[in-house]
């Protein structure tokens, strides 16, 4: 029943995740009746990742040019690499505006599952990383608290561990706001496990 | 801390009505992990709509000629010309495979409360367009049978009497497969009053 040229925007749509045909078709007729600058910004920024997205050869962060932001930023702590699963828990961690180090994505954790073995994630790009520095180093493994996360940390954690490195693992605990009647057994033994002194 | 590129096409993609910024990061980052050519089509895509479509001379629906395949076709009855609000109620009456007429978009209903006059929709147009008609036509109000759905066919009935013409309005009563014990007073009341003999 559409023109052509709508079918093909509408199954254009429909492939990007969670978006089913009505979704699609209701973003086609949404652009279709808006401001025509809104469908070409989308097409022009479609075409400009296609063309200049690479990852940063350092901490394989998304990135348009040879390092990131972040890595070449002199102001950020370049010892210290917080190693995360996803582009988007360093986006998580950017917010929190407490880390100023650098970063180290993963892209992805282990997961035998998925069929995700260690050799699919930067995991090699981090050792050749930290075989280059000197000093004293920390790298903080940020990796989710769930089982695949824990395993990714544990993995990494004994890759390094012929270095002469500091490593952490960040704290699992009751989140802020929580109700510990409510936690989970697991996250509150963890909580209790990890609890700190008081400074 | 996403490259600007990356920034631009999750700022493009939150413009999209339900989008908010989280799904539009996670829409670029599919975009960014997938097959190139997924981005590229959606952009062609993009760029073809903004090309070619209108809306056709005749049923105003989009289009991207001058008269849309359903107004082009011999097969469909000219002479039976069904009102709908939007292009989606048109696509929704034809996957029924119940219609065989022409239809009428009238993008939108009056609303006083959203501030859409009838001088809005294309209501003008299908006057023009019956006027230019002659011998038996039926017009069928298909607009939904909401408050403001009513009100646009009483209105366009109104319009209409003038001209010598068979002018009917889609029935409402209890949907395929309800249950009328949970079916609402006015839908119920509508069931009854609409109540239709066995031929």
């Amino acid at each position: 029943m559409f023109p052509p040229s709508i079918q093909k925007l509408i199954d254009s749509f429909a492939k990007l995740p969670g978006v089913g045909k009505k979704t699609a078709q209701h973003y086609a007729y949404f652009l279709l009746r808006s401001h025509r600058t809104i469908a070409r910004d989308l097409s022009d920024a479609l075409r400009s990742i296609e063309q200049g997205i690479t990852l940063c050869r350092q901490c394989q962060m998304l990135c348009d040019g040879a390092l990131c932001g972040t890595c070449m930023n002199p102001k950020r702590d370049q010892r210290t690499i917080c190693v995360v699963e996803q582009i988007f828990d360093l986006e998580a961690i950017e917010k929190s505006k407490e880390y100023t180090g650098v970063y180290h994505v993963l892209h992805g954790r282990i997961s035998p599952l998925d069929k995700i073995a260690p050799e699919d994630l930067k995991i090699k790009e981090l050792i050749d990383r930290v075989k280059k520095l000197s000093g004293e180093i920390e790298i903080i493994l940020a990796t989710n608290p769930s089982n695949e996360g824990e395993a990714t940390a544990i993995y990494i954690q004994k890759l390094l561990a012929p270095f002469n490195l500091k490593i952490t693992r960040i704290a699992t605990g009751i989140p802020v706001g929580a109700d510990l009647e409510y936690a989970d057994e697991v996250t509150l033994g963890r909580a209790i496990k990890g609890r700190q002194k008081y400074d």
